[in-house]
This record gives structure tokens, sequence and C-alpha cells, in this order.
């Protein structure tokens, strides 16, 4: 590690802001180069020229991989770690050090501006994903950032705004993709959010950035904030934020040589903070390898390939024969939709359209409309007759670059008005018809769903998705996504419509831990398709689990998986857990495990899981800790998140809490306590004149003061206890606990 | 007012607390006598014997009037009223010179355990009710004690548990019908809750006990506490809690002595208190006259025929005829279950069946099974037979005292299963079937509902309700109650059910304002039942609504009621108000007014009703009080809360308000100042180098940072900016504002 000790408090306090709008500064005196941090995290947005803007529109070129919307809906961590791969080779090519990305925020409601940068509305898949992407990038040499920490779930009021979360939900839902991308990939930075939580800015949040982030799980990179998201240097520096971005020529640097000479910052920040960035230099170095332009968009293509969600498929309609007389509907289908809007979007070293790839794969030109123009109606009837006279026809339709982008929530899921009666105007006429869907955030199939005979999701695939479309049109490739966020039937069904995106300031997670299919399920919610669904051109048989409790509180599970189909495909396995274990509501179900198999036709596998005791365990506040309530749980293997296949309840003896009383503790917590409940009953049983109240109202009195603290049930109602007894219960049940 | 100067501070303090469980300490010193508070408020539940215990299953004989989930469904305050003079009253001739109620909490969920208490899910309904029922019990010289004040919505851990609820839901919905009953009735006390709210408990909670309630209301009473609800007597003191119950021997006094003389509290608050509690002596005198039970039971059975909804009536079924052959089903015809369990809960002085005022009406015995019993299935069948023979067999089904009570939430709203069995089968057989029902908590229909030609929703009717049912079910009274408490679906269609009740010490209000009828109709969900439904034996028209501005934040508005059907009724106006005026989300509409008409067949009445301020305002956190938005605002006239008959628009010109910039301020409000935002444009192109960012960049960049503080973007993004521009602009909005 670079021996700082000889350098200024000035010159140290340097390393902790940027030297300008994208690089850190280099110090000579101790051999520290200058590296450069860029947006990511599905391509690299290097800015052309000098790096002292945000040269949000001007970029060096670099393959466009499919954005984490999609890579969330392969489900397949390989497929996330050979985009970080790319992405941090051609970092390296680019000379830029650390890539901001992948970003592992919880998709809390449909509306999200920045949903299309995120991979799902589950931490698990999210977490496995954005492990697997840093694991990719860095072994390339290129550090990551995995954002934004934390409870930035929607663009309203970003830089502003409260997210007003309790620590349950915290814990369960919006922080365990951070803790699993930390512990098992070690990122080089991780970058604080914009926003607040609970009232305190990311950026200052001592608790996020210290307690729980280097304390509770270990981390020992760089905390970068956002871009801008600095809002008290000295504030920001004491709770644990390493490096503010951009610089601000200086000011932030200032402030922190005042605030230490002042006395009131501890130099000790100085020093951890500035050898932190320091040890970030570990990037700086190697042999560059030139990147094969054409592989790596070959690449993006089978990735691609991978992502798409096939949502439905009537009649056989899919995959298209060679021969088939196929009308292509829809300006996506020329102009793709491939990225999202804002500090993500990637010059791309060239864009492939559906229509060119499906004509090559066809060996023909294909008959083709845009459905859509300025005279909107010759634009729409030039499609339908397009497709009257076709076998199938196709419909390509999607969100623009204006409907979504970071910098704004959208206000609704529904498809463009004109981009509905397309499809139902072809869907009217045409003898089979196929949509196409484009978009980053989810969108409605309401009001057409049931006219077409397939449906295929692309959501944003990259700049190769056309190529890979066509690949899964015809047949090429297989369909394997799975969709990583509920399309629920109405907006209205999300569990956040209720409160997403707050207003004046403070935006209450109300729905808690049932976020997305965790709350429509728990409702007896049906979605239009739920978490987890995708169909393929093969089908899979599933059987044989066998659920194994190891020790108090884990499980393996086991399940055989056949291809009962005439192709090779892909299956997702999805192992949900389900309890009412616990003093907390638990979710109806929740996925604990997942794993993507290939098979051939007829090939079968056993495929092993494992539950470890998170897969179990719930947040307690009062424990501060995870616990495992004793109880049944039941796990579940599902085609999605509604749709069991096969089931085996275990109980798990779970953890031995002892429950220490206090005066504070209730009066149904004293009676209920193994050893000071009966105790208690006794002596109060004893101590009461038999005509001081009827058994009715000792009854009565237990149902109606059962939440009252004890101190105040032996002031008010209990007077006739005899003096000492609680105080003597009360530490007896903490010497049991101690003695534990 | 007593001279309480006189007094050592030891006596003073004397006056804090209770002298017993039911009673305050005379101090005959000064003369002031002791003065009696019991429970109520739909009955005096006066102990027998001594007022040292709870006593809650011995007590004297009290006419047991509709509790308030009926007063509610009258949407009448003259029914408030009159109960409320009734019980003042008895309680003048039970020697009780305070009746703890009427109780005006919100029913959050159709969970809550005590919802029987409460009026309704809307506040403006409950404040006006609650006000009512004020007025008419102190004008009889007994004091009333408006509760729990405030956000104590559920049972579950009401003692210990923190209700989350941001200000403008406290202000928007659960504080309203405080506000108004304060305010317009003056009541002599008002009861602190046991919760906690926002992390401090009631009791203490000195933004609401003074600065709310007494500040800004201008209460001048006694606040008293729950009983057993005080935690810390010295700091409830200091924040407003004036009478301490029950007493604890005091143990209280001399806290707030010790705390007096070791200089932790001001001694002025003992004096302030002491002085309110002593005031209360103005309750303590006069001549009683005797009640005379009779007519009370009269009046208890004519208040409960004006509080029944008739939620479905197909092909004429109700009223009966005298001469049809009516069987008579359910345990509860012959056992009526007429109040709710726990405090509230009177010893009547005598109880009247349905069955046998159903017998009296029709002047002969009517065929009677009870349906249920130990051989359920013989009991059902008995039932089916009298049914098969009968032209109309009336059901009479419900929840049973076991069910529900205060004390603790319920888990469902079905009904039990026997229960719903005993309709479908009776249904199944009986040429027509209708059903009546007695519950507190709303109870499903599903199952069942589309099988049965009538529904006749008793809730909780009193001692008379067996009578009031009669006179209904024959025609002798016409029903005229409407839901003043929404009948979903299923029970996750209400929307705190998402969070509902909570767990581990608090619970979250997530849905904010959308609590009810506001948050089903916001999010287009249908109820079986919308709050406000409720038929009649007429027939009603409305027409000719003429909506006028007052000025430039209120209303007034005229609509013309006619009966045209052949028989007198009662029919509710109920005015809402809807709007999408301001920055905060507002419910898709809200009850604004109403009034209850009555009108003899072919009568034709013009209604006049004035919206004022409040009905347009919602609460603005940010400029902390009441703001009338500029804008559109829609009043419609509902036949409930799902069904506008009547709908006209009108401009608002609202509060001119002028928002004050500061470096705080986000960039999108800077820009959007009608003074300093062309000014700030202006002054950024200039200073821009024309080639620092292009025109997309620069868009694309207000609409990436539009949420960001002023001062962060002046220090990371906008160096450019003139020096000193920034704060001239903000000391030119700060001026404007001040120069109002």
């Amino acid at each position: 590690m670079t021996d700082l000790a000889a350098l200024s408090l000035e010159e140290r306090a340097t390393l902790l802001s940027g030297q300008d709008f994208w690089s850190t500064p280099p110090v000579e005196a101790v051999g520290l180069p200058s590296l450069v941090l860029t947006d990511g995290p599905h391509g690299v947005r290097r800015q052309a020229g000098d790096l002292t803007g945000m040269g949000i529109t001007d970029n060096l070129p670099a393959t466009c991989f499919p954005p984490a919307v999609a890579v969330g809906n392969s489900w397949d961590p390989s497929v996330a770690e050979r985009t970080g791969a790319a992405v941090g080779r051609e970092a390296r090519a680019l000379g830029v050090h650390v890539v901001l990305g992948p970003g592992v925020n919880i998709k809390r409601s449909p509306l999200g501006g920045r949903n299309f940068e995120y991979y799902s509305e589950d931490p698990l898949l999210s977490g496995v994903l954005g492990a697997a992407h840093v694991r990719g990038q860095q072994a390339q040499g290129a550090g990551a950032s995995v954002k934004h920490f934390a409870a930035n779930n929607q663009e309203t009021e970003r830089m502003r705004v409260s997210a007003e979360v309790d620590e349950r939900t915290l814990r369960e839902v919006y922080l365990p993709a951070f803790e699993r991308v930390v512990t098992e990939a070690a990122p080089a930075t991780v970058m604080c959010a914009y926003n607040k939580v609970n009232g305190v800015y990311a950026s200052q949040h001592r608790w996020l950035l210290t307690e729980v982030l280097r304390e509770q799980w270990g981390f020992e990179g760089v905390v970068v904030s956002d871009w801008g998201a600095v809002d008290d240097r000295a504030a920001a520096l004491a709770a644990g934020l390493d490096l503010q971005m951009p610089g601000d020529g200086g000011a932030g640097d200032r402030r922190v040589v005042e605030a230490v000479r002042a006395g009131e910052l501890d130099e000790a920040f100085v020093d951890a903070s500035a050898a932190r960035v320091a040890a970030l230099a570990r990037y700086a170095g190697g042999p560059v390898e030139e990147v094969d332009a054409e592989g790596h968009h070959a690449l993006a293509r089978e990735l691609a390939s991978q992502c798409a969600v096939l949502l439905r498929n009537e009649r056989g309609t899919l995959p298209l024969s060679p021969g088939t007389r196929v009308a292509v509907v829809g300006e996506f289908a020329r102009t793709p939709r491939f990225q999202g809007g804002g500090s993500s979007n990637v010059t791309p070293t060239r864009v492939e359209s559906a229509l060119a790839a499906l004509a090559a794969l066809a060996g023909r030109e294909l008959p083709f409309a845009p459905g859509v123009g300025a005279d909107a109606m010759a634009a729409r009837e030039e499609a339908v007759a397009l497709a009257r006279a076709a076998e199938v026809a196709v419909v390509f339709v999607g969100l623009a670059d204006a409907d979504e982008s970071e910098g704004f929530d959208r206000t609704t899921i529904d498809l463009p008005a004109e981009q509905v009666a397309l499809v139902r105007a072809v869907a009217a006429v045409a003898p089979r018809t196929v949509v196409v869907l484009s978009h980053g955030g989810v969108v409605s199939l309401e009001g057409w769903h049931d006219d077409v005979d397939a449906v295929l999701d692309g959501a944003l695939l990259g700049q190769a998705g056309g190529g890979a479309l066509a690949d899964l049109l015809y047949g090429v490739a297989n369909p394997s996504g799975r969709l990583a966020e509920t399309l629920p039937v109405r907006l209205a069904d999300s569990p956040s419509s209720l409160s997403f995106p707050g207003e004046q300031g403070r935006v209450v997670y109300g729905e808690g831990v049932l976020v997305g299919y965790r709350g429509l399920v728990t409702q007896g919610r049906p979605a239009r398709y739920p978490f987890g669904h995708g169909l393929s051109y093969t089908t899979f048989s599933t059987s044989d689990l066998r659920v194994a409790v190891t020790g108090d509180d884990a499980a393996s599970v086991a399940v055989t998986v056949r291809n009962t189909g005439d192709r090779a495909g892909a299956h997702v396995v999805q192992v949900y857990v389900s309890t009412a274990a616990g003093p907390v509501r638990r979710p109806l179900r929740e996925l604990r495990a997942f794993t993507k198999v290939t098979l051939e036709p007829g090939e079968s596998r056993e495929v092993a899981l494992d539950l470890d005791r998170r897969a179990f365990a719930y947040w307690d506040v009062v424990e501060s800790g995870w616990v495992v309530a004793p109880g049944q749980y039941a796990v579940q293997v599902c085609a999605d998140a509604e749709t069991v296949l096969l089931e085996e309840t275990v109980a798990l003896a779970g953890d031995d809490l002892v429950r220490v009383l206090t005066m504070e503790s209730s009066v149904a917590e004293w009676f209920a306590h193994p050893a000071a409940g009966p105790a208690l009953a006794a002596a109060l049983a004893e101590s009461l004149p038999a005509d001081a109240a009827s058994p009715g109202d000792r009854e009565l009195l237990l149902r109606m003061v059962g939440s009252m603290p004890m101190r105040r049930f032996a002031t008010d109602f209990g007077s006739a206890l005899p003096a000492g007894l609680l105080d003597r219960l009360a530490a007896e049940t903490a010497a049991a606990r101690a003695a534990r």
C-alpha cells in the first residue's frame, strides 16, 4: 500500500475528490496515477475529448450489451459475468479504470424511471447477477462500482427525497443484493445514492456507509458519491464516504481540511479514506488487449438471446419456419430501441435491426410496414394490408426513448395508444399475430393480449438485440428468459402504488417487505404474468423433490428436471420458501434459490440447491439480527411466483431465543414466558382477594391490558403483587439468557 | 374558578390523578367535590358498589343505545345528539359526571377490534356525529370525553405500538374529527390514547396535547389519560396531560412533586392542570331528573331504526307484508347481539329480540329455527324445512361476542363458516331469502350474496335493536342508513391491508391519506358495497345541481331532491370534491358535506350546503398549513363513494403562495420560479461557452439534476454562473414574500 504519511494534510485531502468530472487526481510525490471512472454498466460510456464535462451525448463507441433489465430476465449469472468481463475488457482498452456499475436497486414500482438499469424486484436474483457482473468485470482488471447504495428506487425528487423505510424492509429487501455483491465479489467501489434514507442523505449516512457496509459486511474498498450526491463534505467523510465526484474545484477538500484544523473532524478519517482511494491504483495498470468489436457484437447477440422472455405462444405459432410468409410491422423492427436514456446511454459500435436480421435468416427481404407515421391512419392501413396477406404478422411495439429515462419516473404502464391501436388492427386481420416488445419498464398487455398468438418480450437487448430477436423468432435460439419483474394486470395491483413516488420530500415504503410478487401473491392478486414466468420451444418436467434439513436452520434441496420436448432448451429451477413462522408478517413465498439448466431433448438431470440459514430467516428488530423462527417451512419448486409445482414442508428447530423480561415488556409477554409466566400467575391468584374481581373480569382484564408495559400494570392494576416479585423474575430471565 | 392558591403543592398535585379507579379526589379545603367518570358512550357503565375496581361485569343497569358503528350509519347528527342527551340524563341519574365518549377514531382497517365503538372511516362524518353527541350529552349536564386522541386505530399492541403516520395524513384523516368536536362542541375532556404516535406516547406527546389541541384548536378542558396510559407522569404533565386515571395510590402525584422540587418540572404545569381539573366541578351539580326507562327504551328503538342499512332488496322483497308467511331463522333473532365487548359494554335495562318484535307486529307467533346448535346438521335441516315451507325466510346471522371485542383485532372479515352454511342452505330452498346482519366490524357477503334477495345490515343496534329490525322488516320504519365504512369484496382490497397491524412495536400507515373509500376509489377497486351506500323502500331523484364559487377558496352548493316513490323516507345528500390540484396526491374524491332529508311521497326540496375552505384544502408540510391550490375542483353529488349522480367543475383562485427560493431549493424549483427562473436561464445561457455542452446535453442535464439542491448544482455543475447571482435572486424571492 502506498505510504501517504509523507504527504501534508492538504495533499492527502486532494485524494478525496475528483480532479475533474471523471478522474481522480494523480499524486506524483507518492507515485499515484490518475484513475478514470466512467458510466456503465452494460457498456463503457467514455466521454470523447477531455474529462471536464458530463459529455453525455459525445462518447467514444463501445459495445452496448444487454442492459440490466434484460440480464435480470436471463436468470443466469453467467450472462451477467460474461457481460461484466466484456465491459471490463473494453474499459481497459478505452483507458477506463472503474466502470460505474452494476446497479442492484430493487424495482419497487413498475414506474421507476431507471428500472431498465436494475435487474429485478427480487433481492436474491439482483444480488446473484450483480455479484457475477462484478466478478467478470474485475477479473479483467476494471474496477466495479455497485450502486446506488441505498433505497434509490425512484427518479422523482431523487436528489432530495427521503426514502422512509423500516429496518426489516431494508435488511430483507433493499440491502441484500448489495450485501451479496460486497461479500461475494468485493467490488472496487460502492456508489452512494443521491436520496436520503430515513431523513439522512445516503452520502452522509454513517449507519449505511460504515456500520452496515464496512463493519457488518466487511467492505474494504472505496465509497464513491453518485455524481453530485455530496451535501456536507465533512459529514460525508465522517460517515464513510471516501471519494467525492465529480471534482468541485477543491471546495470539498478545503472544507475537510478546515474541519480537521478546527477540531471538528478527526484526521484519521482523512487518512483512512485517502488510503482507500490510493489503493484503487491497483486498477491502474497492466497491458491492454485490443477489443475485437465484431466478436463483442456477436457476444452481445448471443447474450441477448438468453434474456428475452417468451410470454405467450398459442398454437405453436413460434418459432417461425423459414418458409412462413411473414409480415414485419412496426418501426421498432427497423429502428431498434435497445437501451435506456441517461448516464448509462452508450454510443454503440453498430446497431443491428430485427428487420435486417430476420431477412438474413429468411434468406430474402420481408414485407415491412412501420405502422406509425405522420399520417397515422394511412400507416396503420398499410400495415394491416401487409398483415392480411401474410401467414404470420410480427408486430414490434414498445416504448420510445422519450417515454422513459433516468431523470424521471413514468406515470403509466400503458403502451402508447397508437401502438395499442396498431396491435389491435393487425391482430384483427392477420391469421396469426406475434408481438415483440421493446421497453425498459414493464408495459401492460391489457386491451390486446387475448387477441394475439404469441408475445416475445425483449425488454432492452443492447445493440445486437435485433439479431437476437430474429434468432429467437426463427428458432435459431430457444427462449429461456424468465420475468425478473411482475407484469401486473393493473398498475394499482403493484403493492407500492399507494405511496409511490411520495410527495413534498418524503416517500413512505408503506408496503414494507411486500414488494413486487411478495405483495401480489400474499394478497392473492393474480398478475398478467407473474415474476418467474417464461416459456420455451421445448417442455420440461420437474419431479422427485427431496428436502433434507441440515442442522437447526438450513436445508438441501434436490429435484429432477427433464427436457420432455424435442429440442434443446434451458429451464430455470426456482425454489421458494413459504412460512408463517415468527412474530412478523411473512410474504406468502420468497425466492430462495435458483439455477438455470440446459438440457438436450430427453435429457434429465438432478439439480441440487442449498438453502442456507438466510433462506429461512427474517430480520428481527428487537433482537437486531437475523432470526430463524422455530416452525414449519414449505420448500416449493415453482414455475413462477404464483405456480407451485412441487412442495415439501419441513420443521426447523430454528433459533432458541431466550427473551429477557423487563418492566417495559408487556403483560402478555410476561405471562407467555415459560418460567416467569406461571410464577406470576400463581402469585396473582394468591394475592387477589377472592372477591376482588370475578373470573370473567380477570380474563377480560388480561385480554384488554395484554399489551400494557408491566411497569404500568404493576402500578395501575396490579398493586396486590408481592413486593420485589417482578424484579426477581426479571432478573432470572436475564440470568437465563446470560447463561447461554 | 376555584382559587387553588391556598393549597400546598402536594394538595394541588392530588388533583392530577384519580382517588380510585373512577373518581377524582375531593378537595374540601376549597370546596371541590369528587367527580365520577365512567365508561360510555352508548350507555352509562356505572360500576356497582364502590369505585376501586374495573368492575366490567357488575354494573348498574342503563339503557344500551345504538353503539357508534350504528350511529355512524345513520349519517344523522340528530341521532347522535339525541343519543348523547339520553346518555347524559342517565349519567346524571346514576351520579356520573363525565361519560367517557364519544370515540371518533378512524376505522383504518376493517379488522380493528374496536371499530364498533367508532363512527366511520371518514373524518367529516365522524366529526359531525361526534360533535353532535357531545352537544347532546353536555346540554344535559354530563361532561363528555372525546377519545382516543390520537391515531389509536388498532387493538394489537395498543399499549405500546407506535403509529407511524406522516403529518399530512394526521391532519387530513386522523385529526379532523377531533378538531371538529373540540372546536364546535367544547367537550369537557379529551382522552389521550394508549399508543405512541411517531415514537412518542400519546400521553406525553406535547405536539398533540398542547400545540395542536390547545394552541391551534383552542381546547380549554381537561386532558385525561386513557386508563393506564400514563408512562412518565412528569413528562405527561409537561406535555399537557392534566388528569391521570385510574388513581395509582398517589405515586404519580408524588413523582410530580419531586420533579417540581428538583427543578425538573415547572410548577406552572401543576397549577394549570390542577385548575383545569378543578374547573370540571361545573359538571358536579344541579337537580337530577329520574330517567324514564321505558321511554328511553322506546327512544333507543326509534334511533336504531334510523341506523340500519338496507344493502340489497331485489324483487321488492322488503318490506314484508303482515300476511306474508315468514320463517325466522338464526339464533341472533332470539338472542340479539347488540353491543360490543370491553369497557363500553353496558348492562341493559332490558333486551328486545327481533323474534318477539316480529311476532308482535305480525300479530302471531312466527315459525322459528335457530339454525345452529350442538348437532349442526340437524339444526340446519330444521331451518331448511321451515324455510322451504315459507314465502320468505328471514335469516339472522352475524358475529358472536367472542368474535370481536376491545382488546384484540380480528384476523378475517369472513362470517363464521356455519353462519355462511346456514344462509346458503336456506337460500337454496326458500322462495325468497332476507339476511339480517349483526356485527361490530364489517363482515363479508361473499359466497352467498347473489343467492339472497335482500340484506338488511343492522351492525349493532343496542338493546332495542330487535324492535327496530322488526319495524324495518315490516315497513313500520323505512330504512335510511348509509354505510359509514366500505364493505370490500376482499380484505386485501382495504388500503391498509399491506401494513395493518404492524409488528414488533411499529405500524406504518403506509397508505397515507388513502384510507377506506379514498383508497379504493382512487385505485379503481369496486367494493361489494361502497361507503355511502344504502337503499330505501321509496326512491329519490337528485337534480339541478348549482355550484357557486364564493371568494377564492369556497363554494356553495344547491341541489334538488325529490321523493319519487310512494312512501315517506329519508335520503342522504352526499357531496364530494374531486381534484388533482396541488403538489400532493389527492384521493379521487372526498366527502365534504352531507345532510339527511326526510320527504313525503312526491315532495321535493332544495338542499343547500356550504363548502368552506377546508373542503378544498390539503395539508402542505412545506408551508405547515392548509393550502387551497389554484385549480379545477369537481363538486360531485354522489349516491355513494363510487357513484356520481351530478357533477359541476369550478375553478378556484386558491392561495397565492409565493415560494421563497433558497440554496436548498431544487434546480427545478429555481427554474420554475416566475421571477428567478428566467433570470437564471438567461445567465446560464450567457455564461456557458457555446461549445461547453451540446443543446442535447443541456436538456438532459436539466432533466437529470432537476431535483438537485441549487447549492450543490452551483458547486458541482454550474461553476460558470456569475458570482452572487443566486444569492441576489434568492433574496428577491424572500423580499417578494415578505411584501405580502
